[in-house]
C-alpha cells in the first residue's frame, strides 16, 4: 500500500465530464490498495475570469482580497470531485488550505508554505477516504487566506508529500513529461525517463511549460520524488528524482531556451571602482531582473559592460541605464531586443570536460555568433542572435547525442 | 457612534456597479463615524448557478460538499466589496465564516447558528476598518464548512448583530419594507413604520419576502432591533422590534395570506380513543407537516376529522390517509387543493374583544364561506375558497382600518 499525492491541473479538471473521468482514474488507485490525496487546480478558464471580474472593480485589487477570491477557483474544483467521488459510492472529503492546515508567509499572490500540518489529512485517509485538498491556497498566521501564485497548485501537492512523506508527488499535466528540449522545435526530442532536482531548476524555461518552478526547490529540499505524466494517457512520463550516478553518464541531458530577454550595451565605461553598483542601483531599484552581466577587460582606463534583461523591461531599462550612463560620462547605451540564451544542461558536466567546448564549435559550425557567455556547475548558456535560436537548439540537441533517431526529421 | 450591522442581498449586489454603489452607501455611514459590519448574500444569479453545476456533476450532490461549492458565492462578494471599498481610499476585510467564527451545528444545507466569536471583528474595527462578512455559511465542530440554507444571510446578520450588541441589524432589499398586506392585490397596503417580532413571525407569508423567517425568532430571542429598507431609496422602512404599549392600540396590524396548501377531510370516523394518532401517525412519518387540525363535535359516535398540509404533498397525503381510512373504517375522505388561509395579525388583539367575531362578520357580508378557523393569542386564521383570496383580503384590509387612503383603489 503507497500514500499517493496526485496533482491534477487545470485542463485535467476543466468540466464535469472530465471530472467525473478523473474521479474513476483515482478511484482506480484506491481500489488497489493506495492512500489518495488528489490536489487539484481550479477548473481551466476559472482562474481568467475571477481576475477579470476584478479588474472590472479596480485596476489594482487590493492583494489580501484577490487572494480571497481567486481561492474560490480551487474550492469549486475540490467540492465537485467530491461529489463526484461521493456519487461513484466511494467516500471523499475536500479540504480548503486552511482545513488542510497549509499554513504561508503573509505575502498576498506568492506565499510561500513554511508548514503543512497533516492531522486531519491522515485522519480522513485513516477513514478509508479519498482526500482532496483545493491547490494554490494557504492561511497566514493571522488566519487569512493566501494564495501562492500562478502553478501554486504544483507546489501544494508537492509540499503535502513531503510533510505526509508520501511514496511519490504525481503531477498529472497536458503534456506527458519533460523533453530533452522543446518539441516544437525540435521534432527529436526525447522524453526524458528521468532528470535530477537540479536539472529540471535550469530547464526553467522548458520545465515551466510542465511544472512550476518553486515545486522543484521544495521537492529538492525534502527529496520528494516527483511524476510529471499526462491526465490523458497511461503511458510513464518524466521522474524528477535526486541526482542519481546513472545520469552523470550522459554529458548533456537537455537543451533550454528563452527568447524573453533583451541586451543593454554600454559603451566606453570609465573604469573607476563603484562604477558598476553606479549603473545597477536604478535598475534593481525599479524591480528588474538582471539575468546575465558581461564586462569587458579594461582597455585605457575604459570598459564595456553588457546585460541582460527580461524584455518587458526593456525601454524601461533603456531610459534608466541612458540617465547613468551620461552621469558617468559613458560613451554611449546600445541595446537589442532580438537575442535569445541557448542553454546546454546537465549533471554530467562535472565529470566530462570540455562540454562548453564544444558547444562553441558546434555554434561556430553553423556561423552562429556568440554575443554572451556564461556558465555554472551544470549549465552553460549562450546569448546569441533570436533568429537562429532554433538552428542552434536543433544542432546542439544533434551533437550531444540527444536526438531520437526513431523520429524523422519533419 | 453607533455599532451597525447591514446586510445586503442578492439583487443589491448582483453587478460590479452595484457593489460599487453599496460601498460609497456603507463608507457615508462610515465617515459619520459608524463601526460598519457589512453581511452580504450571492451575487444574484450566482447561487442558482452553483446549484445547476453540482447537480450536473450528480443528482443528488453530497450536502457537506454542496456547502462547500454554495459557500463560494457569498465568498466571491465580500473580496469584491472589501476590493471596491479599498480602491475608494478606505480600510476594510473580508471574512469568511471560519474567520467571523460563525459556529454552528452539523447539519449541511440547513445549518443553526450556535455561537459566533467576535474578537476578530472586534480587532478590525478597532482598527477603523469597515468589515464585511460572508452571509449564510458558518463553520461546524467539525471544521468542515456549512451552510444556513436559503436566506440564511439574514440569520447571519442577526446573529452577528446579537453578538457585537449591535445598535441597529438593517437588512437592505429590493423592497422597502413590510406592508400590512400584500400591495400586489391589495393596492391600499401600507408600509409599516413598526411591526414586533411576534407580529412578523405570523405574518411569515409576506415575511418570507422581505426577511428570513428564522432571523426573526433570532433577533426575538436576543431582542435585536432589525430594520427593514430598500438599497435602492432613501426613506427609513420597517422596524421589526419588540412589542411596544403602541402596538397594542391598534386591533389589527396586517393581514396575511397562503394559497400553498391543501385540504384533507375523513368522513365519519369511528370516535374511539387513539383513533387521531393512526390517523396522522403516516402522514408524519412522511415528513409532511399539518398545519390546521379541526375535528367535529361528536355524533353517533363518528366524527368528521380535516386539516390541512402544504399542497405540495396533498397526493402524497390522500394517499397515506385512504390506507388508514380503511383500516379504522372511516366512511370516506375528500380532498381539496383550492383553499386558501386568510390571517388577521396583530398584537392589540389581546386588548381588543370581538376582533375574530368582526372578521367573520366581514367575510359572511361578501358571502365568503368559511371552511375552518385557527385562532393564536395575536392571529385569527380562516380557510375559504382560494377563489375569494383577494376579495377577502382587500375586505379585511379596509374593515380593519387598515387602507392608506391617499391611494386610490386601481
Amino acid at each position: 500500500m503507497a500514500l499517493i499525492v496526485q496533482k491534477y491541473g487545470g485542463t485535467s479538471v476543466g468540466s464535469i465530464e472530465k471530472i467525473k473521468g478523473v474521479a474513476k482514474k483515482v478511484i482506480d488507485y484506491h481500489c488497489q490498495g493506495n492512500q489518495m490525496v488528489i490536489v487539484l487546480s481550479a477548473m481551466a478558464g476559472q482562474t481568467d475570469g475571477l481576475i477579470k471580474l476584478a479588474r472590472e472593480m479596480t485596476e489594482a485589487p487590493n492583494p489580501r482580497e484577490l487572494d480571497v477570491l481567486m481561492a474560490t477557483g480551487e474550492q469549486v474544483s475540490v467540492a465537485l470531485f467530491a461529489m463526484a467521488v461521493k456519487s461513484m459510492g466511494y467516500d471523499a472529503r475536500s479540504l480548503l488550505g486552511f482545513q488542510a492546515a497549509i499554513y504561508t508567509d503573509h505575502l498576498f499572490g506568492k506565499a510561500r508554505i513554511h508548514e503543512v500540518k497533516t492531522e486531519r489529512i491522515m485522519k480522513e485517509l485513516e477513514k478509508g477516504r479519498i482526500v482532496t485538498v483545493a491547490g494554490f491556497q494557504g492561511l497566514d498566521d493571522h488566519g487569512d487566506i493566501t494564495t501562492l501564485g500562478r502553478g501554486g497548485s504544483d507546489t501544494t501537492a508537492v509540499a503535502l508529500a513531503a510533510a505526509l512523506k508520501a511514496d511519490v508527488c504525481e503531477i498529472f499535466t497536458d503534456v506527458d513529461g519533460v523533453y530533452t528540449t522543446d518539441p516544437d522545435i525540435c521534432p527529436k526530442a526525447r522524453k526524458m525517463e528521468a532528470i535530477s532536482y537540479d536539472e529540471m531548476l535550469e530547464m526553467a524555461s522548458l520545465g515551466a511549460k510542465v511544472l512550476e518552478i518553486r515545486s522543484v526547490e521544495f521537492a529538492k529540499k525534502y527529496n520528494v520524488p516527483i511524476h510529471v505524466r499526462s491526465t490523458f494517457a497511461k503511458e510513464r512520463g518524466t521522474m524528477v528524482i535526486a541526482e542519481t550516478k546513472d545520469m552523470e553518464r550522459v554529458m548533456v541531458s537537455g537543451i533550454a531556451y528563452r527568447k524573453n530577454e533583451a541586451r543593454v550595451t554600454i559603451k566606453k565605461v570609465p573604469d573607476r571602482p563603484g562604477t558598476a553598483s553606479r549603473i545597477f542601483e536604478p535598475v534593481l531599484k525599479a524591480g528588474i531582473v538582471v539575468d546575465m552581466i558581461v564586462q569587458n577587460m579594461s582597455e585605457d582606463g575604459f570598459t564595456d559592460m553588457t546585460f541582460t534583461v527580461p524584455r518587458a523591461d526593456f525601454y524601461k531599462t533603456m531610459k534608466l541605464v541612458s540617465d547613468v550612463a551620461q552621469e558617468i560620462e559613458a560613451e554611449k547605451v546600445l541595446g537589442d531586443e532580438n537575442i535569445a540564451k541557448v542553454s546546454i544542461i546537465g549533471v554530467g558536466m562535472r565529470s566530462h570536460a570540455g562540454v562548453a567546448q564544444k558547444m562553441f564549435e558546434v555554434l561556430a559550425k553553423e556561423n552562429i555568433n556568440i554575443i554572451m557567455i556564461s556558465t555554472s556547475e551544470i549549465k552553460v548558456s549562450c546569448v546569441i542572435e533570436e533568429k537562429y535560436t532554433e538552428l542552434a537548439v536543433r544542432a546542439l540537441h544533434e551533437a550531444f547525442g540527444l536526438d531520437d533517431d526513431q523520429k524523422r526529421d519533419q
